[in-house]
């Protein structure tokens, strides 16, 4: 899709894309090969700084979780922005979200649709479908409550 | 492949497909973009029910964990035949398989064996062969025992 | 990439591979289609022996998790070989890293770098190159500090 429209409708959404997080070791914010699009994991950073930490269920409500599920994504379209062959955006395959959850806390559905919400917005109905899948986990890196790793298909 | 195919051979391996489930959520239980299936996580859910619920090694054996996962690949396969460009199935790519364990529980290849023998059974030997990968997690929604991502391949 | 390129890069980086383990059930440890070669998990073993057990942070330094990364990478690289179609390998797209931690240890990056580092040295800076994920989970097969998923281009 052109990166015109992906911003008007990201602004249009009230969404503005936060600087992308630089990668912390040996790797490439997104990968562009074999009409593909694939992005490392993002995380919710704001400004090279956490804006969210600790367990979903636990210090964090299910409400800050989607929060923080929405800013991943927010990362994740701020790294396709920068990438050079956006233009050739044909859409979001698939997300994975993992989550650092708390004993008994189970609204998974809640926390992704903050995420699934900004790709809808930002890359419309046709281009921002996907499936995803909810991962509940010990542990992510610097006690951050989500992790969400994207796929996108670029046009040939 | 052939749809009829597919259903010949699930009939002769004694397979039936469940319905499968609603998406609860704002996804798309396939997304079809780019040469690629990429299916939504499917868990071992009929008539829109849990049919097993616990944690591998704990409240569940090991033979009720491969069941559960022969559940969830029948459901992926459900989602996938109902999907729009079935005829051009190429081929099973690789499937995660995330479990949720005991504490002491270690028999991860009996419970994936379960899932990849109804993908064999199905799809026969060679558009149903794939990589996989197993992982123990903490949680997984619903308490529902296995999730199970897949991705397919189509001809062009 | 030649095989011969791919070789003799891994030769001065004083790298060797090992013997690739064989799958421990109903699949396949690397796929070919749909211009992607998928690999299925992969270990820290060597001789179809674990080299390393335990939890990183715990029974293991992070060091040796970043050794642990590094073997599984080679392992990848080893059943990547001796597929059909290596010739056509483009690029690595993305690895993901899961990680069987121990309570409080939070180095992901210096881990995971161990396997980039292997990837970056066996196939130089383009085709090396790659997104990535870390997840730290409760439970791998047999104990295992890491398990490695990877996915490559091919080329037409």
């Amino acid at each position: 899709m052109p990166i015109d429209s992906f911003l008007s409708r990201l602004a249009a959404a009230g969404l503005t894309l936060p600087e992308p997080p630089e990668p912390g070791g040996l790797y490439v914010p997104v990968r562009v090969l074999g009409g593909l699009a694939v992005v490392a994991c993002q995380f919710p950073i704001r400004g090279n700084e956490r804006a969210y930490a600790g367990r979903v269920g636990g210090e964090l409500t299910t409400q800050q979780g989607a929060d923080a599920a929405a800013l991943a994504a927010l990362n994740t379209l701020a790294q396709v922005r920068r990438t050079p062959g956006i233009e050739r955006l044909a859409g979001l395959l698939r997300y994975e979200l993992y989550v650092q959850t708390a004993a008994g806390w189970d609204e998974f559905p809640k926390v992704l649709d903050g995420a699934s919400r900004v790709f809808l917005a930002a890359l419309g109905p046709e281009v921002g479908a996907h499936a995803r899948a909810p991962i509940g986990v010990e542990r992510l890196p610097w006690d951050m409550p989500v992790e969400l790793t994207a796929t996108f298909a670029l046009r040939g």
